[in-house]
């Protein structure tokens, strides 16, 4: 008999302690990366957008967003560690590592960090921890994440239960900065906020005011771009089955750098992310639905031997069809239901 | 107290006359817009869309569209000038200067040259000449527009009215052609119309016949390119509560777009907007609607010392929703329902 | 009088057999093609996606993708063939050439092969090979496809009927490599697939699982990419009078790109369509329907001189709305319902 040849994910039981996947199909991006995540998000960062700007402070080009970086080495491990997957519940320990330039080919490993069976019994949750590297080997980004996957027969037996200890901080002296950088020659002018890291206080809100509705098309071209193929998000035929109003789940990632992109309201200088903390998709987001963002200042520090710039620690609060202006959140454990994910980061900014 | 860091945009009072900005955001632009651009408009100029043909009349490369780099100067205005602008009114003084080539940045600048108070005094009219330019200060494109602004506060003081004096038409003899040009090598066979200069008459109508459906999708991608941040043209949540029946409102650069790329079915060989004479939103474009275009040849025009080209006035009249064959326009002073734009424009030729 | 300017394409007596057609609208691609072409499509080919990839077996640099080079040749030929075609019938004798690659340029020409109007008169079906060509002149793609196109006026004389004698399959002796290919560094790990030539067995039957989406302006995005501007596929509002549901038609060469992608899932390393035996659009694609496809291995064949790569022949059959692990085809002669897309054809894949 001649094999099954198609492929169909990795179920719960097909995940072990240690196991190490070496993703396929590496991916060279290009200047299109960047207009076409211009075109999905609208990210108004000036690192991202201009050539001039990006060289004066040190970039050897304009990088791409981080946000696109880390979708696409998501994107790639998307076929052998969560095809199947349920939910996806979190990330910790993501850190950005060298800049991703037009040019670059990216490819990406995981291991299995972790595996716990749910109470249920018909599903687990698989701890892994992804990295991206450019085709010089050098570390781009790498997280873990946590996802729900299901069994691919109920009744086969849990393994020892194996929860890694994740940090709830990146320290910020671990934080990296992109070689080069020199922000001497940073234009708040140009970047289009004159705020930079001394002029937040610890616990100011604010408001990214502005909101965007994604269209079935545009999540779905976006998710096409990282190369995410989880099909949830592609069949809206299977979708009217299965999710509310017919609607087709939107790739979570793509709520981040929507999230990133608004966040450019009230935080311009934020030019690059240096590490997310801690991430969850509280509540999924469906075609149509309109994001909303807000800030909170949680933390600053100071970066060893610079001046120039400086760390500051972020939680966004996303919303889908509701405004943020009185910055909505919790009561008590309780997510107001409008939330659909919570991020806690660090971003680099001029002083 | 910390300032509040959210960008809320300009208001009415917040403008004075010969007030100037130098707006954010540097835009580098590739290859990439160009594809897109073709993607989202459909445009058919050979100039545009062919390497060969563009160096074979002179350029230095494909050159993009024109109606693009207006698009993209129009964009870094918007935060400063029209974020809270009720409707774009008109244009006027438009005028092409250097090709927009891949690799270029382009920067903008606008300033106040006009204020008026409305009769009801709740709201004004700006008037902005704004201007972008190259990497190497070469101005690109630079127009007057005019928009109406609401007052943060309905009762603050009216500024004395001024009222730029603004030219009818760009005249024939002040158009620039791009440098290095000789279009003894263009060839129509390629540009898919036999048509030049000379086979046009005044008076003669032009239906550009082809109709284009501009989904809430595609007109979004289009103005997150142009990085116009307006959030009308984003947030469906807050539409459905403003606007006929729930659809976004359609960024009017864009339509303008839709018109000009519809515009090669009979004007094929158009190769290039040198000026815009005139221009006025007459009527919304709402996502969902269907574009339809026709042309009459208001003037023709020499250019002096070229035998190669020449110069063609145009009036575009575009129309929502209704075939063009029967040339639909005004009765008295009064728009067919269904217009809702106007364009008086300089194109070249080859002769 | 002046000319009408208006082109409104060509009727069923326009066409003379012999007649030869040098397309308009030269087209230079670029990465932003591929990484459009990814972002509509899904695409997972990894010679299409990375460049190390794709230099390692021998390209010169990453192709662009073969149905995206049949597409682009094809978009180039409708103003003249099929701008006012009512159904496009058929494809056969489609040889791919030379590899598309960022930088080049595409041209287009064809010529009337065949000519025999319909039973009823009042339209006919007209032969064409088509052939595109890059700027060398080497050529990329050329095939033969029939469509039907109305008279402009029913009671023009029907021309002598004459029908080309069309081969059923390419002769796998025929197909060719493209130059420099050394299949050795073939990872196979990378492109995801395990699977080369020798693992399939003919008969086998692999269903590609995932379904793909076709919102409005997905195809229409994809379909302006291709230059093809047959207005069927951008005019909502005449389609709502039109069409069934008031949907547009989804430009059936875009049904194949998407088939091809979703064929990688099984098919991970046919990483190259040497030719297109014959295709059939046996049932109409609108915009909101789902694309499932799955294929059976016809032959199999070795390409003489060479042991790092083999030939393998496929037929895809698409369906909308309907999942495929059932294989559903035909009973007799009569197709399932939901089958859109008949494809038969060459892939090349390791050894």
């Amino acid at each position: 008999m001649s094999l099954d040849k198609t492929e169909r994910g990795n179920y719960f039981e097909d995940f072990r302690l240690g196991q190490i996947f070496a993703h396929a199909t590496p991916r060279s991006v290009s200047e299109a990366d960047a207009a076409l995540y211009l075109a999905l998000t609208g990210s108004r960062f000036a690192v991202n957008s201009s050539e001039p700007f990006a060289r004066a402070i040190g970039y050897r080009r304009a990088p791409l967003d981080d946000v696109l970086a880390f979708n696409l080495v998501f994107g790639k491990t998307v076929p052998d560690i969560s095809a199947n997957a349920i939910a996806n519940l979190g990330y910790a320990e993501c850190r950005f590592g060298a800049p991703l330039y037009p040019g670059d080919t990216v490819r990406a490993r995981s291991e299995v960090i972790g595996l716990r069976e749910t109470s249920k019994g018909n599903a687990g949750i698989v701890y892994v921890r992804s990295s991206g590297e450019n085709q010089h080997g050098d570390p781009i980004v790498d997280f873990v994440r946590w996802v729900l996957v299901p069994k691919r027969d109920p009744a086969s037996p849990a393994p020892a239960a194996s929860v890694p200890r994740l940090g709830e901080v990146v320290a910020p002296e671990t934080l990296t900065v992109p070689p080069g950088l020199d922000l001497t020659r940073y234009d708040r002018a140009l970047a289009g906020s004159r705020f930079g890291c001394d002029d937040y206080k610890i616990g100011e809100r604010i408001d990214h005011r502005d909101g965007m509705t994604l269209e079935e098309a545009e999540p779905a071209l976006a998710t096409r771009l990282y190369q995410n193929n989880a099909r949830i998000h592609f069949d809206a035929f299977r979708a009217r089955a299965q999710t509310e109003g017919g609607r087709r789940l939107v790739y979570g990632g793509h709520v981040i750098g929507i999230a990133r992109a608004l966040s450019s309201n009230g935080l311009g200088n934020a030019f690059h992310i240096a590490a997310i903390d801690a991430g969850s998709h509280v509540a999924p987001v469906h075609a149509g639905d309109t994001i909303y963002a807000w800030s909170e200042i949680l933390a600053k520090s100071d970066i060893a031997g610079r001046t120039d710039l400086g760390a500051v620690r972020l939680r966004t609060v996303v919303a889908k069809n509701r405004p943020c202006a009185d910055f909505p959140f919790k009561t008590g454990d309780a997510y107001d239901p409008a939330i659909v994910l919570e991020l806690d980061y660090w971003v680099l900014m001029p002083r």
